[in-house]
């Protein structure tokens, strides 16, 4: 289910804006939890949706933590039997564009033991009821490949309201189908303050981020994915992006404009030229006009791989020597650690579990 | 949903005199867990229900894991609300009887996080109808007091799975409808080996020890509870247990026998002594024949005191030192906490999650 009221967006928009505003004044403020399954190596409809923005957020000095959901892709088999390899891609892809492990904290659910335990608590706080009716677990089921739906994908919601709340995260960047994934989070950690923590609330109330995610389509013109070999990888290099810019659709018209509504596919490569080159579509559009689809694919090419040319030497540094891959998310992993046994303990004085 | 199929629970006798028989030669080879919510304080009807086989079993030589289930008991408010209490008088009765935390490991839920971690892989190994039909689940919510089943309730079996296999438990003390309960935990460990462990299986597939557990009835003639306020509790003094069984129910008939499908609350109360005393019941009934119910009381009010004596001694001596209840807990979590930490590595290694 996808909140798609426009009331409730306007209203989601309208208070993402003004915490933009807060952030500027004062990042430090603020602590993000942001994080992916480790399913694949991560494509530009990723970067551009989601992981730029969190560079943004980063950058703009507010205490980001990245989270490597390693439990939440067991049931599927083919990547649990490459899991150190699908998180060490995903941790390569986070360095090469530019989470910093400096001032970033990138870790694996499997590494945070205080993290996990905080489940069970919060599964005390949430009936079945509540979670048969969550629309994350029924995404998860929708997304699922399984037949069964297991005891990990429908308690995800919960696990996300430890993820977020183990590190005490006010904001959760987040694209707009997104919004209703952080209400049982918000309902754990007011239920959590209510019976617990009578005056001094253990946990701050997330609120959601929205961030500007532009729809950019893989290159038959369907959602980008991995799974359906339309993505342009960020670990792609120079030639293979050429490559699969070259076969992207486009359509009949040779004159080339911005309208995402009618020519969804051509915008979608305007677009994707003019994210990378930090300008407006519809410039993109006129500066190419009578060019066609080939002028189309030649700048679309030249400003993904200009784009991609720091991000790829980066990546290529690090892919050289995996101890700093593995470095990265050990100190990562450290630094969580430490984060989460201190809001367990927070959680057993409320609780008064402490003996 | 208790399993009184005649000849399931014929064969689980037969396998648990088997088990017996094999502790009898080799007790350093089987390891135990067991453990209790801390609900209130400790009564008769478990002590010889449970706590004496345990204390048995410790001390002919099995390692014994005893779990205090902190955890379980969130969603009673009011259990919730002095939770430290009751957690220190369920340990204060298992040091009374005889439970020695320098060979037992007595410990928390709420204390070892890498326990609580397990629940996680756990989970994706069980399915949510799996859960459903579950007989523990079954139980819980037709047990519990709350209205909506919580989630925690729901995931109790996989938990209870994590407390069995954390430890590699592979005996767990039961009573007869208590022997599906222990299926979960079975399929678990054989699911996690079969997809993670090839070769060398991680976890044993524990196997229930049936003990023999003698049905007493509490004062009022119905089950022993101590919400009923007919239980006979292990911090009892001599006086109030004297007074307790002043006031139990009998019947009409002056002659005392053993008959507990006939006459189920004279025979209880004849049992009791019995069980004090270590001799037949029906031995104790022939002895008091015609003292009728005043002579009964006699007898079990004195052989209840002189067997609780020594356990009433020790209890004291426990809670005029309450440092020496907490130090046996925390050694205990510690304890708990080295054991997980090491599975919880070889379940890591098991799944490539070593990053």
């Amino acid at each position: 289910m996808s909140t798609t009221d426009p009331l409730h967006t306007t209203a989601a928009q309208a208070r993402s804006a003004e915490l933009e505003e807060l952030i500027g004044k004062d990042p430090g403020r603020f602590r993000v939890l942001t994080g992916d399954r480790p399913t694949g190596r991560l494509h530009l409809g990723h970067y551009f949706g989601t992981l730029h923005n969190r560079v943004r957020l980063q950058d703009l000095g507010v205490e980001t933590f990245v989270l490597v959901a390693d439990y939440q892709v067991l049931t599927d088999r083919d990547i649990a039997e490459h899991l150190t390899e699908h998180v060490e891609q995903l941790v390569l892809d986070y360095l090469a564009i530019g989470i910093d492990p400096e001032r970033s904290t990138i870790f694996a659910h499997s590494a945070v033991p205080e993290l996990n335990q905080l489940l069970l608590p919060f599964l005390s706080l949430v009936s079945v009821s509540e979670l048969n009716r969550n629309p994350t677990v029924k995404d998860e089921i929708a997304h699922s490949r399984q037949a069964a739906v297991s005891g990990l994908m429908f308690t995800y919601p919960v696990h996300q309201a430890a993820d977020i709340l183990f590190c005490k995260a006010d904001l959760v960047p987040v694209g707009q189908d997104q919004l209703p994934h952080l209400e049982i989070t918000r309902t754990v950690a007011r239920r959590f303050n209510d019976r617990y923590a009578q005056g001094t609330p253990v946990f701050p109330e997330p609120e959601a981020l929205l961030s500007p995610a532009p729809l950019l389509l893989g290159t038959d013109g369907t959602k980008m994915s991995k799974s359906r070999g339309n993505a342009i990888a960020l670990s792609a290099d120079a030639d293979e992006t050429a490559r699969l810019i070259r076969g992207a659709k486009t359509d009949a018209e040779r004159h080339i404009t911005y309208d995402p509504a009618a020519r969804p596919e051509v915008s979608s490569l305007v677009l994707l030229a003019a994210l990378c080159e930090g300008v407006e579509p519809r410039a993109v559009a006129e500066e190419i006009g009578d060019g066609g689809a080939a002028a189309l694919k030649k700048r679309v090419t030249e400003s993904v791989n200009t784009y991609l040319a720091p991000i790829r030497a980066r990546r290529a540094a690090y892919a050289e020597d995996r101890c700093l891959v593995r470095d990265a998310l050990r100190a990562g992993n450290e630094r969580a650690r430490a984060v989460a046994a201190t809001t367990l303990q927070e959680v057993r004085s409320a609780m008064n579990a402490h003996y």
